[in-house]
């Protein structure tokens, strides 16, 4: 007789009736007279094998009694409609095979201190949270590059190395190039900007990374991020595209990823909410909110945590800041031609606390301009020749915007930790595994 | 009058009759009596421009008669169909506007060095072939999205920052972390490992670095990779997924990417050959067919770039040579039961002496034998006590393999040279732009 078709534990509703093999790893075990319940996870879903001693060969039920967590077995059997489980079905067991044991797997379900988990981040991505909070991660993965590849952006993989830095040399992280210094990338934007007056239309979406010396929930020290660039594009442009690309991204993962978002106890509603149009308003208007409701705030300043926990309060939606000052924002932004002072920028700020995931701007697009820029912020101009060239031969206005992917998994899993968006880490002091 | 809509020179020939607006550079310009022909691109094709001087406005006929290569502009006009054309349309223009001016191009239609266009990457993209290659680039990487995400595997980004090599030290970029060394990763694999026990079937897909010091025109010291890996997979399935996988990448192409063929003036034919199944042999097959062809070669190394041509020649399609001797492949590979000397591992070359583009394997599932294998290897079991809980902790037979982009790319478009498959390529002592 020939082995039973192997099935993923989420496609086993279509399979009911019939017998078949999963193949995975034990979760928990728990016993009842002659029988034994047997949750069974293969990385797309759990389910209940039901073990009857009557059934089963004896030497096999033995084997599955004595079975630690996480030891992985294939079990066949026949699936069975049950309105009470998870997935609507379980496995009556006919058979089986114990392919590895485990024996007291550090993970248990008791409570853990987070510097634990973190050292066994390789074993506790099988927990049903973090193994939801990534699966979540590859499906926003695949809306966006959709989003883009369906609307004619061309995927432009900008380079790791640079020899520049982009936005100050504080955060940077420096490597030996074969005896030159080089720095890790922290943003794709210059390079995509090349791309965008070769290309048209075009993201990056790769790994940035930020030196920076804090501990907190929201900072990685390597993170990915995503920065579409639009020839012939506006400011208003870039606020559309954010927009309907945050409603893409959203309404995407509820539509595929309930089991997922109920395993994380998500408030559906408040991702139902995330429908066009969102609030737009200039950082004057916020700030005139702020002072008009007595949240101290410093005009000029940029926004800190709880200013951007302000300008959200009371929206279900993320809201767009746009025309900052320029003194606060990067050397290459283009300034509102209405008022010198502002630069042609935007950023969105999630709701919920979750903060600021994207950042954008118009490019300054005129030579003279940019070059003062480079001057004022005492950049090196040779490592901006390149970028200035794109302004020399048929500059364009253009624009574009970053977004960071794990606060943007954070956000739509409700995960209050950017450390658990991210299948390993890494953070201040923090590489192993 | 409202402006013209604003249509993709790629999409113009489903405007016939309408007029439309495009937006782009110009790439040359003739005259002929009181008509010139622009060529005008906009990143997605070239379209040419007709302007007559009896229908245009004076001062726009004039404007555009001085314009240098790669001034940008908006052009106005009727989408008339034109045989003749590549993209079987022209316009005939009624209006426009010269945004920016460009003079003295640094790239024309004459010779260059190759040192010299790379120190112009950031223009050099603009040349229709390179254009092109990055357009079949971007497509190739949707390619082997949808096929993963298509077929139940996870994207799982594997960190870029690790504490340890992967396989050996002398090629790695060091980075100093917050005082520690740190390492820039080979290979996402043994992560890749750690999420297919979580999830099944994972694919890993960022970039890789090598600090090799060799000049050559297959070599980059910053390059894609992509990696599968996935649980109760044998050596067999993992040759089975890289056909397939290779089939259809190769198949996608040739369906969306015919203009961009012809700009790189691909054989076609060479393409649809890429067919199911492939020609697979042992390494001792191999060796033999070598022996008795009277090419030289020592039993027990590894293949050139000689003998990997050696082995398609006379071959249309990849071939898939297995059961590599153990000591010139990594520690983690499993071995044959059949020949302990024998590593279950796959390396798949490509046809028209574009070479290796993938190298998989089973891995060893055995704890016992793994530690003796980091022992043998002098790595630093410390580093790897994570790796080893994977065989801890419910073991089980797995297996992927890790495809080049950038050779899949060059084999693909036909391209000699990897530097012109990535957007900014980084070599031996060459990071600038």
């Amino acid at each position: 007789m020939s082995a039973p078709a192997v099935v993923s534990v989420r496609d086993l509703a279509s399979h009911v009736g019939e017998v078949v093999r999963v193949r995975g790893w034990l979760t928990n075990r728990r016993k009842s007279g002659g029988l034994q319940f047997l949750q069974v996870r293969d990385g797309s879903g759990t389910v209940q094998a039901v073990a009857k001693k009557d059934s089963l060969d004896a030497a096999l039920f033995e084997a599955l009694s004595g079975l630690g967590q996480e030891s992985s077995l294939i079990v066949d059997g026949e699936v069975a409609a049950d309105p009470r489980s998870p997935g609507g079905v379980e496995l009556k067991l006919t058979g089986g095979q114990v392919i590895g044991t485990a024996t007291d797997f550090p993970i248990s379900n008791k409570e853990h201190s987070s510097g634990f988990l973190m050292e066994h981040r390789h074993l506790w991505l099988r927990s049903s949270k973090q193994a939801a909070t990534l699966r979540v991660r590859a499906r926003i993965i695949k809306s966006i590059r959709d989003y883009f590849d369906s609307r004619g952006y061309i995927c432009f993989d900008a380079p790791m190395f640079t020899p520049a830095a982009c936005e100050g040399t504080s955060t940077l992280f420096e490597v030996d190039y074969f005896g030159e210094p080089a720095y890790l990338t922290q943003s794709g934007q210059l390079y995509g900007e090349a791309g965008a007056m070769a290309l048209g239309k075009i993201y990056t979406f790769g790994p940035t990374f930020r030196a920076e010396k804090s501990k907190t929930r929201k900072h990685l020290t390597e993170f990915w991020m995503i920065e579409p660039e639009i020839a012939f594009a506006t400011l208003d442009d870039v606020m559309d595209v954010a927009e309907e690309f945050i409603e893409t991204i959203v309404q995407d993962v509820l539509a595929d990823c309930e089991p997922e978002l109920t395993v994380l106890e998500r408030d559906l509603d408040k991702l139902r909410a995330i429908k066009r149009p969102f609030k737009r308003e200039t950082y004057d208007e916020s700030v005139a909110r702020m002072e008009a409701a007595g949240h101290a705030f410093k005009h000029g300043d940029d926004f800190g945590a709880p200013d951007e926990e302000f300008i959200t309060h009371g929206s279900d939606k993320p809201v767009l800041v746009h025309r900052w000052p320029a003194d606060i924002k990067a050397f290459y932004m283009k300034r509102d031609p209405a008022d010198d002072t502002r630069a042609l920028a935007v950023d969105v700020i999630a709701p919920e606390g979750y903060g600021e995931i994207i950042g954008g701007s118009e490019r300054a697009d005129d030579l003279a301009f940019l070059e003062e820029q480079i001057a004022a912020h005492k950049l090196p101009k040779e490592s901006f020749e390149w970028y200035l060239d794109l302004r020399r031969y048929g500059s364009v206005p253009h624009g574009g915007f970053g977004l960071g992917l794990e606060r943007t998994v954070a956000w739509i899993c409700g995960t209050k930790h950017i450390r658990e968006c991210i299948p390993f880490p890494r953070m201040l002091y923090k590489i192993y595994p």
